[in-house]
């Protein structure tokens, strides 16, 4: 399969280009002749006899990027004065400001949002600690906390290179549902380090989103961070997409009429999303689940490759105990969720599966299998890639999640919330949209965010970690 | 003295007044002879044959608040509806807010600042770590870290109820100099925790602004963090006072035609910025300085109440060896540099003071002396106030200081660098602008701040601290 071009890979080539007529038909023709996609074409200026033009391309990859622009520098008449990729120069001093909520321009303003105003507030919150969310920034505050040691496909790259991914998190937290979120990437591994430096950074936020953080150490991070904070934590990678995967897979049930109760799961790959997934399908009702790793399935007295998620694992799922590759173990599955690497589910392992088989293939940017090979054999599919119908993207699950969260002033996360945030992305996609091609609303869907957090609120006060009074308060009364 | 009434205890009454002749001359006579400043008086809406009113007062303090409510209240015909404190207004949900710099509205928005254009962005600077500075927030941002153990002059308060301050900083950053500044409120007072943890989180930050941490730990925490980071540490607390400190001295010196060399200086209070006032000022070349707290002058052999700077002040300064309370040392003293507590230099000292005097009693809000008393004595006083002559705020420095840093990318800071500030604030007054009041320039002068980024920037680069190329890099190239 030859790539597509893609947004990500787009340049901006400025072309000084001889004044004649049919010369930019030239250019537009050997950039089609190179395989690139046109967007935009400016006019930036004028030399002497020429004209200077700015033409955004969409390229496959890097390297046709600059096959593309070798194409029209060699045409006579023609000279690439400069080629800027779109994706680093949207990078350029990195993706997220900070403002200032008024302005300061009087020594009025001065005095209330600085000294000696503020000192009041200060001591109105060392009076009453809980006021700290009606007062400061932690009422809609969360830390974005990585160690860059997964970061998305990429690895364990280090907390510098992890940054545009958490700035790009902050982003769509504001963008998609009001939420002020700032990267914290922390030059340390050590799992004691990082729960005690967002433990110590903890007072000025009201949530900790915890994100690209490797398996197995997340698990042991996540679960002992929250119970040294009051405010809730949430590792996205293990949560956000199994909230995702769940309502995904709840819409797909009504389609090919199965009851999760009854499915056969085959779940390739057990790190920190592998684990999550299986966790909220287990609590929803799932029995049988079998877990793949390199190595195969996880079963009980499995003893090659283990660690503690992987005992748990092998403990909890595989209930008849099979052995073996994922050709092994497919047979008569009902649902196949990879979580693991491109390429890793052939299709021969896709036609043994039971009739209307459902296949998650995740692995990004190429999946486990792709949607043209499955497409035969397969009943509903599903990836984490936007240029496919099904998209399972954590974007419909992390921005409203912390909304509700939030909105309640929740001390902790709750199984019950992941569950009531699935169902809440699940329902958007209504009995007549449903289809095998639309089992997931769209990210852009603006009604996602709202409904999640409505649903995690709403569970937040049913089970008791709400801390907000119901009725909010609307204005600070003189006391 | 009765304090004057302020913005900083404003609030907004919101009444209801029966709509007859003469009813709102009442009300304001009311708030008039309770001794409240009326600003603005609005509409805000109409009831049975009553008007209902906004009416903005300037109070003295809280219970003065409560007493104009109250005098209000006690009229026939008029209801008070609701009391609105407007320094708290200002205060809800916090000051500042995180934006993302663009929109995210298509899934090339998505691809190209998040998954998967976000990934190339990653390796380009995981392949030359330095990319963070051009690609990421890094560039621009800064980390306002406190302990909360020494916020204003409220104390060791916490690290929650510090957050207002920090927010204001980080708004006054942006406001005054473009810096992007984060809060970062510590739940830990012990200075390893401070230090290791300051150290984890800075990969994603241009520099670290530490701010309220209590003395003497402050010298050793920023000492001890500058080694550990490749980033700018500046303790704001000492040497933002000492920049600007340094800054009004030299025009008060200008006025009584005295040399630095000569003069002899009483420094009242050695905490973080009485020592670090004390460094710069010998910087300059003061020769005599003597140094007190609340058990009288610092000498070689004291031993009662010492710290390791006490220590360090006992042998670099007071070269006569002088003992005893300040009525003792301050004869023939020059300056005054009060930076203790409130009415802690009595007149009877002032007046042994040689010709001359230059006072700067910095003690916040009420300082060493008051204006108003030492008026008759003293040639050049400042205060750290708004309502007098000469303000002595650090605010003249560290948005310019740290926006210097930012631009030349600076890997430290250096003695120079300060020096280099101090000038160029003292720059801005004009030999005809000069006076016994008017040797600062007003936080407000738009002039500030990139004066003294580009002194700082430009010491940067003469000491080497400084990292970026001079010529900027204006767009990325595709490499």
């Amino acid at each position: 399969m030859v790539a597509k071009t893609s947004a990500s890979y787009s340049i901006t080539m400025r072309v000084e280009i001889q004044n004649r007529i049919g010369m930019l038909g030239r250019v537009t023709s050997a950039i089609g002749k190179a395989g690139g996609d046109i967007g935009a074409v400016d006019i930036a200026g004028f030399g002497k006899g020429t004209v200077i033009r700015d033409i955004t391309v969409d390229a496959r990859d890097e390297a046709h990027e600059k096959l593309i622009a070798a194409a029209v520098e060699k045409l006579p008449g023609v000279r690439v004065v400069n080629v800027s990729d779109r994706t680093f120069l949207a990078h350029l001093g990195g993706k997220i400001t900070v403002q200032s909520k008024s302005r300061i321009k009087t020594r009025n303003d001065l005095s209330m949002v600085y000294t000696p105003g503020v000192a009041r507030v200060c001591m109105a919150i060392h009076a009453n600690p809980s006021k700290a969310h009606q007062l400061t920034i932690k009422k809609n505050t969360v830390a974005v906390i990585t160690d860059g040691s997964a970061v998305l496909g990429l690895g364990n790259i280090g907390p510098a290179a992890a940054m545009p991914v958490m700035e790009g998190k902050a982003a769509l937290f504001k963008e998609f549902a009001g939420v002020d979120a700032f990267p914290i990437c922390l030059d340390t591994q050590d799992p004691d380090e990082i729960v005690r430096t967002a433990k110590f950074i903890a007072p000025g936020f009201g949530g900790i989103n915890l994100e690209d953080i490797s398996a197995p150490r997340c698990f042991d991070i996540e679960e002992r961070l929250q119970k040294e904070v009051d405010i809730p934590v949430f590792h996205d990678d293990q949560h956000g997409t199994a909230v995702v995967v769940l309502a995904a897979l709840l819409n797909a049930l009504r389609i090919v009429k199965k009851s999760l109760r009854d499915l056969k799961i085959v779940v390739s790959g057990v790190g920190a999303s592998g684990v999550a997934c299986t966790k909220i399908l287990m609590a929803m009702g799932a029995r049988t689940i079998i877990g793949l790793d390199t190595k195969g399935a996880l079963y009980r007295g499995r003893t090659e490759n283990m660690n503690p998620m992987k005992e748990w694992f092998a403990q909890a799922t595989n209930p008849q105990g099979l052995k073996g590759d994922v050709l092994d173990v497919i047979k008569g599955a009902d649902m196949y969720l990879g979580l693991s690497g491109p390429g890793t589910f052939p299709v021969k392992a896709l036609k043994k599966m039971a009739r209307d088989p459902i296949v998650f293939a995740m692995a990004n940017p190429i999946p486990e299998i792709l949607p043209e090979e499955a497409a035969a054999h397969v009943r509903v599919m599903a990836t984490g890639r936007s240029d496919y119908p099904n998209q399972i993207n954590n974007v419909l699950c992390f921005p409203g999640f912390f909304r509700g969260l939030l909105d309640a002033r929740a001390s902790h996360v709750t199984p019950a919330m992941k569950i009531a945030a699935a169902k809440a992305i699940a329902s958007l996609v209504s009995p007549r949209e449903l289809s095998e091609e639309y089992i997931t609303p769209s990210v852009f869907d603006a009604r996602v965010a709202p409904a999640v957090a409505a649903a995690v609120a709403k569970s937040a006060y049913q089970t008791g970690a709400a801390r907000r009074a119901r009725k909010s308060v609307g204005s600070y009364r003189l006391t």
